[in-house]
């Protein structure tokens, strides 16, 4: 069982409608010896990948991919969710479906970071019905640029992000994929490694 | 000229009402080079102080304060700006105004990770009106914790934020504090470290 794995057996706390609280030590406070291992188990998994980019979503992966970016030595890009003033030129656009918040965001990037051609590693937190990563996919595309492969902390396989995105014939790893919870016993239960 | 300043002169853009654009570099596109050196630079500029967490504000924040919590080895919290279905059990409250966006929002962190007599270094981006460092004091103090000191990249003097956190009595440092910006010449005038 590995570092992240242990953590949500141990910290992570399970609430009715399928959701895994993990502020504890993953997206609100930030357990950083857990930060660290996942981003050198990321550049472990994708050794070998040529890399020009980390790519995310605010707010609760620019964490993990900060982690991930450092090991990697490359730029990281975050789309944004809404846009400010400071914004300007062209940009690309996409729709994702929040999980956590029950609504639709938009998300964009600016255009002249992502470039025709660049190799993306694609970070976020959690994948469950797998639209944010669904977007960034998108934005990544829009740009004629390649999505390298994906890097997941959480994948929920009782939902169907994960099988979607492997579908589409995505290289996609995921830290702890959980097969089931159940929130009157607690009890998490994860697959095997694929 | 250190790292940071270095970038914002090369890569930095003036734009009328005192609008410093630095997304190609620190808060839409991060440079990972700039990234660690930040981290590093704020590791040095506090050592000796006793560090227990580092406290930022999302969304522009939370890379930056990543570099510095893997460079202390301490926990990351971020202040939180809406309230999503995953968040039970007590917050601590706070009202900050975005200059960037220009509205108020309400930010928040639970009560369980910010403890009693915990030294807290609060880290952003940009410091301007000084509102965000305010609230983020602000959930520092309702939780009893100390304000161990202030990490600041970009601080404009010529707004009043910085001048009130200093006379406040607090250790503030910031990498690059610019005098003035002209949007028709992009000249940057940065001031003497203090």
């Amino acid at each position: 069982m590995n570092k992240l794995k242990e953590k949500i057996i141990s910290d992570g706390k399970v609430f009715e409608g399928d959701v895994l609280k993990v502020d504890s030590f993953l997206n609100h406070q930030i357990d950083i010896e857990l930060l660290k291992w996942i981003g050198e188990e990321f550049r472990r998994r994708f050794d070998g990948f040529k890399i020009d980019k980390i790519l995310t979503i605010e707010a609760s992966g620019i964490a993990i991919a900060s982690s991930v970016a450092l090991c990697f030595g490359v730029p990281l890009l975050f789309a944004k969710k809404s846009e400010g003033v400071n914004v300007t030129g062209n940009k690309f656009f996409s729709k994702v479906y929040s999980f956590t918040h029950k609504c639709w965001n938009t998300i964009y990037v600016s255009a002249e970071y992502l470039s025709k051609g660049e190799k993306v590693l694609i970070v976020d937190d959690f994948l469950a019905s797998g639209s944010a990563i669904e977007g960034l996919v998108d934005l990544v595309s829009q740009a004629d640029a390649e999505v390298a492969g994906i890097g997941i902390c959480i994948e929920k396989s009782f939902q169907d992000g994960g099988m979607k995105i492997r579908t589409r014939g995505y290289k996609l790893e995921s830290l702890a994929i959980i097969e089931s919870m159940d929130n009157r016993t607690q009890e998490i239960t994860f697959s095997e490694p694929n």
